[in-house]
Formats: C-alpha cells, sequence, structure tokens
C-alpha cells in the first residue's frame, strides 16, 4: 500500500511545518512508513483533491485524511494494535495540542517568523510576507526588531512545560506519546527556521528536545538546525 | 479514622482557595469524606506542624501531606481501588495543573484579586493587600481600573480549554478527572469571590463549569457565587 503525506517544503527541502512534523512523529510512533511529499505554500491545487488547503495530508491506500490531530485520531484508530498515540483516550492529549496551537505557535512564531523569509524559496516570498503580516497586524521588520521581548513572553509560555518536565520524562508521563509530538513539533519548526534557539541551553525544556530529536534512530536531527 | 483539610476561609466562612477545591474534589472523587477545619491568611502558626505554609495540607490517620499536587498523588496512590484521579499515570494531568497554576490563576486573578478584599475578614487585609500588590506590581485599585483588559487577557487564555471542550465532555476524556479539578478550583475561587462572571454564558467553559459545580451532589454549588 502506498502511504504518502503532503509536507511543507522551503528552500534547500528544510521540511519546518510544525504539524507536518507531528505527523511524521505519530508515523514513527505507530511504526508507520511514508513518502513525503514536498509541497510549497503556493501550491494550492496540488491539495485540491482533499478538501484541505493547508498540510498535513495523509494519503492512506484509499483514505485521504488532513489536519494533524485528525490524521492522529486517524491512526490510533486504524492501526489500534501498534503503540497507543494517547494511552487510550485522547482526552488530555487534545489539550496539550490545542495549548500548543493557541498559545505555544504564536509565542514561538512571534520571535522566528520573520526568520522564515529565508528558510523559502523565493516565489513564496511574496504571499508569505502578506499573510503573515496581516496576521500579525505588523510587518516582518517590526517583529524582528522585537525579538527580545517576544522571547522574555515566551520563557513565560514555557513555564507548564517546564513544571511538568521537572517531574516526569516525557509531557506523557513514562512513555513518550502524542502530547510530546504536538509540542516538540513546534520547537522542531522554530529549531529548523532559526538560527537563535529559542530554548535556553539551561531549561529543562531544552534536555526533552534533546531526547525528542534522538527519538525513532535520531528522526529529527536528520534536518539540521538552521544557521 | 480521623481526616482533615486546613481550608482557607474568608468572610462568612466562605472557603475559596483554588487549591482546596482542587483537593476536597479530589477527595470526592475518591469517595472520602474528610473534615475541612477554616484556616485564615495571619494563621501560619496552625500549619507549624506540617512544615508548610499554605493550604491545603490534608492529614489522613498519622499522614501529613501539604500541596495541591501532592496531595492528589497520595491519594491516588493510597486509594489505588477507589476511581482513579489520573486514569493510570498522572501524566498530561501534571502539564494541565501546572498550566492552571503558570497562566490560568494569573490571568484570572488579574480580573477578580481586587474582590477577594471584601471576601475576607478584616484582620486578613492589610497582609492580602501587602502582599498582592507585591506581587502584581500595582495597587489592587490600578488592577481593579483595568479589569477589562484582563478580561480581554483571559479570553485568550481560555482557548486550549475551549478547543478541548468543543471536542470531548471533559478536560480528562469521557470521564471526569483530575485534570478537570485542577482548572475547576480556578474558575470556583472566581466565583466565590467576584461578583462578575470571568466565563461568557455562551462560553463552552460555562457549560463544562455547570457540570462540574453539579457532580457529587451540587458540591460546588453549596457555596453561593459572590454577588
Amino acid at each position: 500500500m502506498t502511504r504518502t503525506v503532503y509536507d511543507l517544503c522551503g528552500a534547500n527541502d528544510v521540511r519546518f511545518s510544525p504539524y507536518c512534523w507531528r505527523t511524521r512523529m505519530a508515523l514513527a510512533h505507530k511504526g508507520l512508513t511514508a513518502e513525503f511529499l514536498p509541497w510549497r505554500f503556493t501550491e494550492p491545487e496540488r491539495l485540491e483533491f482533499s478538501g484541505s488547503r493547508t498540510v498535513p495530508v495523509l494519503v492512506d491506500g484509499s483514505e485521504v485524511v488532513s489536519d494533524s490531530w485528525r490524521i492522529a485520531n486517524y491512526l490510533e484508530a486504524t492501526y489500534a494494535e501498534s503503540p497507543s498515540l494517547f494511552g487510550g483516550d485522547p482526552g488530555l492529549s487534545g489539550f496539550v495540542n490545542a495549548w500548543a496551537d493557541a498559545v505555544l505557535v504564536p509565542a514561538i512564531a512571534k520571535c522566528v517568523v520573520s526568520d522564515i523569509l529565508d528558510r523559502i524559496e523565493p516565489v513564496d516570498r511574496s504571499y508569505f510576507r502578506a499573510s503573515r503580516e496581516e496576521r500579525f497586524g505588523m510587518t516582518l521588520e517590526a517583529l524582528a526588531a522585537d525579538r527580545q521581548i517576544y522571547q522574555q513572553a515566551l520563557d513565560v509560555v514555557l513555564t507548564p512545560l517546564r513544571v511538568c518536565l521537572r517531574r516526569q520524562p516525557w509531557l506523557s508521563g513514562p512513555v513518550a506519546a502524542y502530547a510530546d509530538y504536538s509540542v516538540f513539533g513546534v520547537f522542531q519548526w522554530a529549531r529548523l527556521i532559526s538560527p537563535d534557539d529559542v530554548i535556553a541551553a539551561d531549561d529543562p525544556v531544552s534536555e526533552w528536545r534533546g531526547k525528542m530529536l534522538d527519538r525513532f534512530d535520531g528522526l529529527g536531527r536528520k534536518f539540521a538546525a538552521a544557521t
């Protein structure tokens, strides 16, 4: 059976979507392989078959599933005999996933979004600049100028991760699972696009990210950090 | 066996500590009864036996446990045959608990802290004002004047709860458990001290809170909302 994932792609084949990383880690967790097809911001027509305008889109045999959270639930239900992504019920993984989307993504985005321009092909830059400047209500240059302020705000946002990771090895508990991938995807996005690390080296979150990068034979390290 | 909880108490016997509410709900979840002894901010000497300066403090036979999170873990381990607070491993409940402490408590505190002055005995007011004004770096009156701004900020903070509660009946999944109590305690605190509801009536979080107030024969409603 052919299994493919439409995967956001920048210049030099960098795969930096936080949501596609969730799907990549979830597939590895389930012991499933897939071909990750590069897709660019300016290719909406290639996704039309799926009804989605964003990636990831998973094509698993005759099944088409979009949205990383729905993909995770699909994989959990379809490959129920493989290691669980949720430890039974999605329950609190859904909260962590929603926290990562609603709080962590915007907090990190304000720090690193201006760096994305250098990581995508020239053809994608005009779309990217216009859509992001509209979202944040300011220019990418204005965001970059205040990076230090956004980094301080991010340090506060990371508090629940720190508290949790001081007590236990993974967010999910004794075994890494989807909640870890939900959050890791966002840090992997930052790592791949920004030369400035958003996590301080002595932060417990940094140690956890290192362990996440090591998982599945260093899957996360197969893409070099931005320099 | 005698089981007691030292429980923060304001004027008119209002029991408004978010952390004590977590313990109250956790005991009910486990089917355990306890006497809740009223304790005031200005009575640190009554807690000296516990080594803690804050409530809740649980005295369970010969065991003394302080800190709501440690109490929850103690109850889970000690009363393992009763319904689980964590669905097995504390795992993600720890993240939600840490999020509630680090993010939700300060966001709600900025909205309601000035109302607490009216809910506590005159003897406690001077300690309360001094400690809170130091914590927030401004007077209680300055906080009250900007309540609308803090309410708007809180609306954003609630996003992960909303997303999660649109998908499932409880934060913990199909069955309410400790993650729900972690968050509920904070809203119960607001409900008991502030006449202005911090949750909009049409917010999915409001419906969930209503169900939380109904639990255990309406335990949460045995204390009237502030008016």
